[in-house]
C-alpha cells in the first residue's frame, strides 16, 4: 500500500499541536505530512524539517495550487479562518479527499452533507476546543445521563482562553493565543439564549454587564458572558426541550466591565475608517469619542461611565494605554482596528509564558426527586508561547481524529460535528492519555 | 417640436406633490408626466386620472420595461430607494437622459460622472428636503457671507420630519411620514462630526442621549441628534477649515431618551430573526430581552434604565404598548422588524393629520470682531395626509429643478448636487413663492 498523505492548509499559532502530533505518528503510520502556507518560515517553525513533512509555499487562493495539493492528499486539514473552508471544501468533494477543520459548519459547507454523503467522505468540522472539546464531553455526559434516565432541565457551557495566574502580569488575566481581531469583536450581534423555558436576547451594549460568576474548584472564580448563539445547539444536543441552555466564555474578573467600557466609548466600532489615524496618540482617539471638552480624559470618562475613579476598570484601562500619548502606528483604521494594534502589543504572549484554558459544563437535574448539580471541569496549561495551551486544546483533537481516520477507525460519512460517540469516545480517551482530563463533580 | 415627456419612477407617500406640481405645469408646458409604479391604484391616487398623466405598472428590476420607458423620455425623476437608483442611472446614460433623485449621491453614482458629463447629461441628485433643501438654503447663506468676507467658524444644521403640534396626539410627538425602516434603524453607526477643530464621534449606544437642544423662535425647543456623517460636507460647502460642523436630526423632547431605551433594551437589533413570532405578545418580547425574572416588566425595566417610575420616558413606552399584551402579528421578523410594525400602527397619519418640517442652519462668525449668530429656520407644515409637508419638501425641489430642466434653464452637466447658484437660487426663489422660506436672525 502507498504511503498516505495528510495536508495541513495553514501553518500559524494554533497548527502548532496537530503538525508535532501528525509528525510524531508520521513514521509509524508511513505517513507524509504535507503543510502549506504563505511563509515557508513558519512552516518550518512548526515542523523543524521533519523528515516526514514537506513545506508548499501555497497561497490558498491560487486555484491550481489548491487543486494539485488536495488531489494528491488522503486528508486535508485546513486550519485557515472559518470563511475560506468552503474553497477547500468544494476542492475536497471534486477530488473526493476527506476534510477536517475546527471551525463552526457554515451553511455553506451544510449544504454540501448529501454530496458528501454519497461520495462516503467524512467532512469533520468543530473538532477542536470550542467548538469540539465542548461538543465532545458534553455529549459524553448526555449520553451518561440518558443512560442513567436522567433529563437535565439546565446547562451551562463555559470555555475561555485565559492566561495562566503564573504568567499573569497584567490587571486583565488577559493575552492573546487566538485571532485578536475576534476578542476586539467579540459580542457584536444579539446573545440569544434561553432560561427558564424563555427564549433570553442580550444587546451588544450589555453583553458584558450581564455576567455571571463561574467559579471552577482549585482555579478560582471566573466572570462569564453569553456567547452569541446558545439555541441551535439544543436539537444537536438532543435537548430540544432543555428549558436552560447558556454558552459563554469566560474572562477574569474585571476584564468585562473594563471591555463594556470600551464598547460604551466606542472604540470597538468597526464599521467606519479613520484616515491619517498615525497623526494621532491614543488620548487623541479617547478624546474624539469621550463626550464633553478639557485635558482631563479620565475625569470625562468616568463621567461618562457614571463611576469613581477609585473604579477597578481604570487601572485596566490605563494598563492598555488609552489615557496616553503613545502614538497610532496604522496610517488608517476603524476604531477596532487601532484598539487591536495597541492591544497586540499589549497582550504578546512573551517567552514562557503559560496560557490556560478553562472550560466547565454545569448540568442540573433531578434524582431521586433531589436537585442534583454536575460540574465538569477542565483546565489546561501551555508548555510555552508555540506549545499553548490553546494549540494543544484545538489541534489535538483535530490530530487525534486525523489518526483515527487514517488508520480506517472513523465509519462515518457526511458534513459532521464531533457529537456521536464513535468519534467523541476515542478522542476523548486520546485527550486524556495527554493530560486533557475533566473533573467531574456531582453536589 | 415634440412634446416632451417627464417619466416619474416610484409613485409612493412622497411623490404626491412633485406629481402635482409636474401635472399642473404639463399643459402650459406641453409636457405628459408618466409614472410607472407596481401598483396603477398608487399612481392613479396621485394623478387623479390626469390627462397629461400616463400610467405605467411597472417593476423596475424588468430591464426590458425599464429600458423602453426610460429610452422615451425626456427627463427620470426617480423616487425608488436609493439602493436602485443604479440601475436607473445606467440607462439613463445608455439612452442619453438626465436624471433626478432626492437621494444621497452613492459611490457608484458618483463614478458616472465622467461619462455623464461626456454625454452632456445632468444626473441632479440630492434635490429634495435633507439633502436637498438644505444644501441650497445653507449654501446661499454661504456665498452671501462669503460675499461680505465672512467665514464661519461653526455650523449646525438640523432637520426634522415632525408632526405639527394641531394634531400631535401621542407623547413622542411623532408620526411616519418617511420611511419608516430608516426611522427605525436611525442612528446605527458611528456618528461623526468636528467641533473645535477635533473630530468627534458618537457611538449607537450613545447617539440618542448626546443630544443638543435646539430652539426655533416660534415654534419652541426641540432636540437634536448627530447624523452619521457631517464630516464629508465640508468641502462640498467649500467649508474644508471650519472648525465645527454638525448636522443632525431634530425630534420632540423626551423623543431621543425614550428611543436610547429601546435601543438600551435591544428592540432595534436588526441582526437576527426571531422565528414564530406571532406566538408572543409584545410583553413576551421585551421579556425576553429585559434581565432577570418576574411579572413586573416595568419595574425590570426602570432597573436596567437606572431610572424612576417617575421618568418622563415611561409614558412614552408605555403608549406604543411595549408592555402590553398586544399579540405580535408578524410571523417572523429582526427585533427592529417586529418593533416596526408595531410603531406603523402607533405612529400612521390620520386623515386630516398635519406633519411638519422643521430645520435650522446655525452659522457662528466674527464680524467687526465681534461674534455673531445666524439662525435661519424654516417650519412647513403639510395640507393633509397625502400633501404632508415631507411630501411637499422632498418633492417640490425635484419637480421645480425638472420645471427648469425642461425649459432649458439648467446648463449644467454631470453627476451633481445642487450647491451652485444657478441651480439653488431659481429653485429656493419658487419654493418661497410655494410658501417654503426661511426666516433669518443674526444676534
Amino acid at each position: 500500500m502507498d504511503m498516505k498523505k495528510i495536508f495541513v492548509i495553514g501553518a500559524g499559532r494554533s497548527a502548532s499541536s496537530l503538525i508535532k502530533y501528525l509528525l510524531d505518528h508520521a513514521e509509524s503510520n508511513d505517513w507524509t505530512v504535507t503543510i502549506g502556507d504563505l511563509s515557508k518560515e513558519q512552516i518550518e517553525e512548526k515542523t523543524g524539517k521533519h523528515p516526514r513533512s514537506k513545506a508548499v509555499v501555497f497561497n490558498i487562493h491560487d486555484e491550481g495550487e489548491r487543486a494539485t495539493n488536495i488531489s494528491e492528499a488522503d486528508l486535508v486539514i485546513s486550519m485557515l479562518p472559518a470563511s475560506m473552508h468552503i474553497e477547500v471544501a468544494k476542492d475536497c468533494l471534486k477530488f473526493g479527499k476527506h476534510l477536517f477543520t475546527a471551525s463552526y459548519v457554515s451553511p455553506e459547507m451544510r449544504a454540501l452533507d448529501e454530496e458528501v454523503k454519497k461520495k462516503g467522505l467524512l467532512f469533520l468540522n468543530e473538532i477542536g476546543l470550542d467548538p469540539g472539546i465542548d461538543h465532545m464531553s458534553a455529549m459524553k455526559i448526555i449520553h451518561e445521563l440518558k443512560e442513567r434516565e436522567i433529563t437535565p432541565s439546565a446547562f451551562y457551557s463555559w470555555c475561555g482562553g485565559l492566561i495562566a495566574p503564573e504568567s499573569n502580569d497584567n490587571p486583565w488575566g488577559y493575552k492573546f493565543t487566538w485571532n485578536p481581531r475576534n476578542v476586539v469583536l467579540a459580542g457584536q450581534g444579539t446573545a440569544r439564549y434561553i432560561e427558564n423555558g424563555i427564549y433570553k436576547y442580550i444587546p451588544y451594549n450589555r453583553i458584558f454587564t450581564e455576567i455571571r460568576r463561574v467559579e471552577v474548584e482549585g482555579h478560582g472564580v471566573f466572570e462569564g458572558y453569553a456567547n452569541r448563539d446558545s439555541l441551535s445547539y439544543r436539537p444537536l444536543y438532543g435537548l430540544d426541550t432543555i428549558r436552560t441552555m447558556l454558552r459563554g466564555t469566560l474572562r477574569n474578573p474585571v476584564y468585562c466591565e473594563a471591555w463594556d467600557a470600551l464598547i460604551e466609548v466606542g472604540l470597538t466600532d468597526d464599521s467606519f475608517v479613520i484616515e491619517d489615524a498615525d497623526k494621532m496618540t491614543y488620548a487623541d482617539l479617547l478624546n474624539s469619542f469621550l463626550p464633553g471638552k478639557g485635558s482631563d480624559l479620565k475625569a470625562r470618562l468616568t463621567d461618562l461611565l457614571d463611576i469613581d475613579l477609585s473604579s477597578p476598570v481604570i487601572p485596566l484601562l490605563e494598563w492598555i494605554g488609552i489615557f496616553s500619548e503613545k502614538p497610532v502606528t496604522l496610517k488608517s483604521g476603524t476604531p477596532a482596528q487601532l484598539l487591536q494594534a495597541l492591544l497586540e502589543e499589549k497582550w504578546a504572549l512573551k517567552p514562557g509564558d503559560k496560557d490556560m484554558i478553562v472550560m466547565q459544563h454545569h448540568f442540573v437535574y433531578k434524582k431521586d426527586n433531589v436537585e442534583k448539580n454536575l460540574y465538569s471541569s477542565l483546565v489546561v496549561k501551555g508548555d510555552d508561547m508555540v506549545y499553548t495551551a490553546m494549540a494543544k486544546t484545538v489541534g489535538l483533537p483535530l490530530a487525534i481524529a486525523a489518526r483515527l481516520m487514517m488508520q480506517g477507525k472513523l465509519n462515518v460519512s457526511g458534513v459532521v460535528i464531533p457529537v456521536v460517540k464513535e468519534i467523541y469516545e476515542p478522542v476523548l480517551a486520546e485527550l486524556a492519555s495527554n493530560g486533557i482530563t475533566f473533573t467531574d463533580k456531582e453536589i
